[in-house]
């Protein structure tokens, strides 16, 4: 199936949200912006994930992180539903827009749509896709889990922490990074200048190939 | 881009790989299967991911699951880069197959271009995209992450956990969910299947609604 993926441009919809119509490059604006979809209002799995969105909304607002929920439900269904949610998370409150797209015109231009899942009248609905979008407006990191699998909100900011970072210092995340420990300096940085741009040093890691390319530092 | 997403099934491509040429479906056979690409042999964050990678793949034994890498250098660089990769990591092994894909034939059809990095000839790399295959050939979860952010090889445990215990139960698990937690019961199983299908019992959450919907049980 075609769709969206990682690099391409975000396309500039007008959407409908509980919030009032927005547009999305309006609302994404400077910030790295989330944007999630989940396959329907009232469900089991959505109203834990939107829960947990809720809970996590003061920790992206830190991180200068938007949200934007999206589902083919109407406004007034999300409206009705979010008092399931807040009462299902312990009072959290549900802070950020959630857009409305019955007609499934988003989440195809977004690569959302789940081709194993249909509503009870058998129209499509979308998967539990997520976007990170950057302040250029492109995709920089997607999630595509199906119905069957929650989201995991620590990975979510784990990777909104590394973006951030990559975005400010020539460096990158190894795997399993989570923030706080060392990051590693991109392969285009001569050591010459690494020693320039990280005046806090860099450590390069001995290994039998001796092109010394796997180097550590620290960044904020 | 168009590209591979959810749903869409695995193109049966013949690939050269460092454990001799295997085609896709084949190697598939009847496990979930991981497929995860990375840009480029001997730079940082890739040595870090298929040496967590290979730290992991006990562990993906356990569970059934098989393994395949993918980039576009070469079957003699991948067989060099492998004593890098198990020095890094004090001695894991790198037991699964990387295939290798100068033509950029197959990161294409997988949808694993990165259309911001090049290498130093100025042809296309890979992201880091992984998809989970199931036995039935079909993508059922997909990561498309950035050069600059490394996988998170518990993030990729717990949603082959996921995976497998929803196709083995009429079950889906909520958000942050870890295994050993509460899984939720499917919207399309009746509370009188339910009693049949959950013997240990669930629990329903109270909600405004009083629709009932969130259900929650235990299985293995």
């Amino acid at each position: 199936m075609p769709g969206l993926t990682i690099g391409d441009p975000l396309p500039n919809l007008q959407v409908q949200t509980t919030h009032g119509p927005i547009k999305l490059h309006d609302y994404v604006g400077n910030s790295f912006t989330i944007i999630f979809s989940h396959p329907g209002d009232f469900t089991p799995v959505c109203t834990t994930e939107l829960g947990a969105m809720a809970a996590y909304s003061e920790k992206f607002s830190e991180l200068g992180v938007k949200l934007l929920g999206l589902s083919a439900d109407d406004v007034e269904s999300h409206k009705a539903w979010i008092k399931d949610i807040e009462a299902y998370c312990n009072g959290c409150k549900v802070t950020y827009p959630i857009a409305a797209d019955p007609d499934r015109r988003i989440i195809k231009e977004l690569n959302m749509v789940d081709p194993d899942e249909k509503d009870s009248s058998g129209n499509q609905v979308p998967s539990r896709a997520l976007h990170i979008v950057g302040p250029d407006k492109r995709i920089k990191l997607s999630f595509l889990y199906p119905a069957s699998t929650g989201r995991n909100m620590e990975e979510v900011v784990r990777v909104v922490e590394s973006l951030q970072r990559a975005a400010n210092h020539k460096i990158a995340t190894p795997a399993n990074w989570k923030k706080g420990e060392a990051v590693v300096i991109s392969p285009s940085v001569s050591n010459e200048e690494a020693n320039r741009m990280f005046p806090q040093g860099y450590k390069t890691t001995d290994l039998p190939s001796k092109k010394g390319y796997l180097r550590f530092t620290n960044v904020e």
